[in-house]
């Protein structure tokens, strides 16, 4: 069944109050004598959750809200809504715009409405079951990728791998054409677009996954985890973005050979 | 002595000339049947360097010009314009708007003007000689840093280093409190911009650093070697970006560590 409208216009007005919250702290000077839970980036994230929480509910009320910086206030519609308002904080902190807001909507676990939001560069990327993704109001889609050849991977960080996992990564890395490194949610949004193939990560929490899913799915690509399956509320984190579907196999395959 | 205005007035219409010729390149549809030397990045990189050389020619015919793609065309005048038309051509092809146009002027082998261009966010860094550096016009400034256990750090990539130039890199790792990867020229534009504390890296040639000496410097932070010299034609590759030039010490100290 396809999204609503009005869910979709409300995940907007969502990512414009976080986008507002976030922006005057972004490359704001960093106070050496700040402490360290209220420098920009904190203060930018709790209030951008804040203006988030605080519009559902108003317009949501019955729908549970799960967030990265406040927790899970529980709903009674079966709904919730999955927030992350600063993806990326070392690169906010670092000063590169390709930070990211995610904000995602859940029905019985399964995410079917997905925002990557730029708030500098005013970039978002919506996705929503049913309708496809958009980029700034026009369809975005996927590329074709006919082999792990000719394929652009990218990962925020090998430092992020658990040792099995680095691995199994670094054979996957090896069978590409070149990989990029940092991105953060943005990584998924250039899948969504077309401009990368492949995104490998482990240590992904809901609120940083849930909303990468319908942008990429919606954009014509396929997500899942490491075994192959759909990435759910309950995943353990490790998490397969190809913007060529046709790819998953093989992806998996070079995954799964770090024993060999 | 003060670099001349006319020559930062030349640098930037040379990252005017690159830019114009690099934004229609830039998240263009990559055909798959496209040669490799045809792909959209090389077609930028030569376009952003013809542009570029075109100008030097036609305003300063007695100086050398080495350019990334099209080698050395040497002068009479003892002054030298070093071209990298992208730094960052991963970054540029994976659609992330932090890749660089990188421009230097040397005399007698020492940088003294150097212009980091980010032509899609139209963010330009110019540094020079006696004159300071600014970022869109404004002066930029590298904050303080009271030690390692302080600092962010970057680096594009760990798989740039050499075996004993990564063993080195880690044990700095180790000691700052945090670290974020990718960032090409971007990096050292945010150290001058006081984002930022430390950039390593290796593996560099003369058109991928030259630029970045006098916008780091004349920002107020230091750029060197792993020994702790100064960066010119013949160094070897290995660079430091300190925002604080007071860290240098600790740095190398870092990295000569690996032995131990």
């Amino acid at each position: 069944m396809a999204v609503s409208q009005s869910d979709i216009a409300l995940a907007s007005r969502l990512a414009d109050a976080a986008g507002a919250a976030i922006r005057p702290y972004y490359r704001a000077p960093h106070g050496l004598e700040t402490k360290a839970d209220q420098s920009p980036v904190t203060l930018a994230d709790r209030a951008a959750e804040q203006a988030m929480r605080r519009l559902l509910a108003a317009e949501a009320p019955r729908d549970g809200v799960a967030g990265e910086e406040f927790g899970v206030t529980d709903g009674t519609s079966g709904r919730q809504w999955v927030l992350d308002p600063i993806d990326g904080t070392r690169a906010f902190i670092a000063g590169r715009p390709i930070f990211g807001t995610l904000i995602a909507l859940l029905e019985d676990g399964w995410p079917v409405l997905g925002v990557i939001d730029q708030p500098i560069l005013k970039e978002r990327w919506i996705g929503a079951a049913g309708r496809g993704t958009s980029f700034n109001g026009t369809p975005a889609s996927t590329r074709a990728c006919r082999s792990l050849g000719e394929a652009l991977l990218a990962t925020t960080s090998p430092a992020l791998f658990a040792d099995g996992e680095l691995h199994a990564f670094e054979h996957l890395d090896a069978a590409v054409r070149s990989t990029v490194l940092g991105g953060d949610c943005y990584n998924y949004a250039c899948v969504a677009s077309g401009h990368l193939d492949i995104v490998v990560e482990a240590g992904l929490k809901l609120h940083d996954f849930a909303a990468l899913v319908p942008v990429v799915e919606g954009a014509g690509g396929r997500m899942c985890d490491w075994q192959g399956d759909p990435l759910h509320g309950g995943s353990n984190g490790q998490v397969i973005a190809a913007g060529d579907p046709a790819r998953i196999d093989d992806i998996l395959e070079a995954l799964a050979c770090q024993g060999h």
